[in-house]
């Protein structure tokens, strides 16, 4: 005689048939999930039951819950080694994708007192600052500010760099090359201004990516503040 | 003569002088910052002024906003390491805190088809699973969950790891040494599981903190998933 089947809770169910229509592509990334009500009704679940589901794979990354309009199958991350100083404009085409810079703002700033702490200068030292916007295939993807020293790299608030790169110029003009750097990596919400600019809404989680490189002699050149869209990124290390 | 001063956007002023509150410790960590309400009437600003700029020193992480609460000014952020596979216990106790484990479950389950691709087994295989609360100064901090293939670490599944390091149980009963890791870092909401546990809201931001670890011959011996929660940790690497 067969054994009475012990019956998953009804949460795990709709979870599973969820997850399963992702994988088969009958939901695609961008795709909205059915509402807490649809599944109340599909499962003849409490609406608490059907919250769970939902929250369940949110947790998991599978869907993208948006305050205000409803919950969405996640778009696929782009994942970015966090080991090697890495240029955008390469990590996007190693991954197939057409990379494209927007220059925001190029400027020269008196470092307040919490800019000098950072870069490790009197307060009121010059500083030459780059915002770029980040884009892949045409999506914003993150937001970038440099500070550099001027007074180590005359003459740079002259360079263009829509389709150059920052650290070839520091190389092949001012013969610099970096000899190390300290990155940090934690959550921060968007602003209206970050918002704005990255086609997010204000209050969505952003990676914050920070690094300070060094020259030789253990000198800071250059220490780059970077907003990446959390529902975009992945970053990834190796260890040995 | 005295040449006219040209003076800053207002909401300039307001962040500047919040950020001096906080410096000086006129407000704490975990104060309520003034309201959007309060600033409009002490600058004689308009609604949108001060929510830009309470919205800037959220995104610059002085204030946390909790929805339908109010705004808070930001607790501190622990830093920790992802060059090393560092221990939990370890790491608490280098930044002067007490540290704790919660055992929230030990179980043997079987690899469903995501769980056996990323564990490099066939589906069906028993792994054997823990899942951790790891507490700081008795604040909920992170949830990890540890997979192992049962089959590599028999008897596993017998241990008490409330008082006990699991890599040093693997390294003296097993005689594993781990040879590669690869680990990934990401944003994603805690679901109301997640929530309940580290005592935050459901939908706050998480670090989930993926790591593969490999012994020799490239096999994969552990997989773990850690949510971090996202208003207390910072992680960090070196470059060189």
């Amino acid at each position: 005689m067969a054994q009475p089947t012990k019956l998953p809770p009804l949460y795990v169910q709709i979870r599973a048939d969820l997850m399963k229509a992702i994988d088969t592509g009958l939901l695609n990334p961008g795709d909205r999930a059915p509402s807490e009500r649809e599944l109340t009704q599909k499962y003849g679940v409490s609406r608490m039951t059907a919250r769970h589901a939902l929250s369940t794979l949110e947790a998991e990354g599978y869907l993208t819950r948006v305050p205000g309009s409803g919950t969405f199958v996640s778009q696929p991350k782009f994942e970015q080694k966090l080991n090697a100083v890495t240029s955008f404009t390469e990590e996007a085409q190693l991954h197939g994708m057409v990379p494209d810079t927007r220059i925001l703002a190029t400027a020269i700033v008196e470092a307040d007192y919490r800019m000098a702490e950072r870069m490790q200068v009197q307060a009121g030292t010059p500083i030459i600052q780059f915002q770029r916007l980040r884009m892949a295939n045409g999506i914003p993807m993150a937001l970038e500010t440099s500070n550099l020293p001027l007074g180590r790299f005359p003459g740079l608030e002259g360079v263009n760099l829509a389709n150059d790169s920052l650290y070839r110029i520091l190389r092949e003009r001012y013969n610099f090359k970096p000899a190390h750097a300290t990155q940090s990596i934690e959550v921060m919400v968007a602003g209206t201004f970050e918002a704005g600019l990255l086609s997010i809404r204000s209050g969505a989680p952003l990676l914050l990516l920070e690094r300070f490189t060094h020259g030789p002699e253990n000198k800071l050149v250059e220490y780059v503040r970077s907003f990446y869209r959390g529902d975009r990124y992945r970053f990834f290390t190796e260890l040995h």
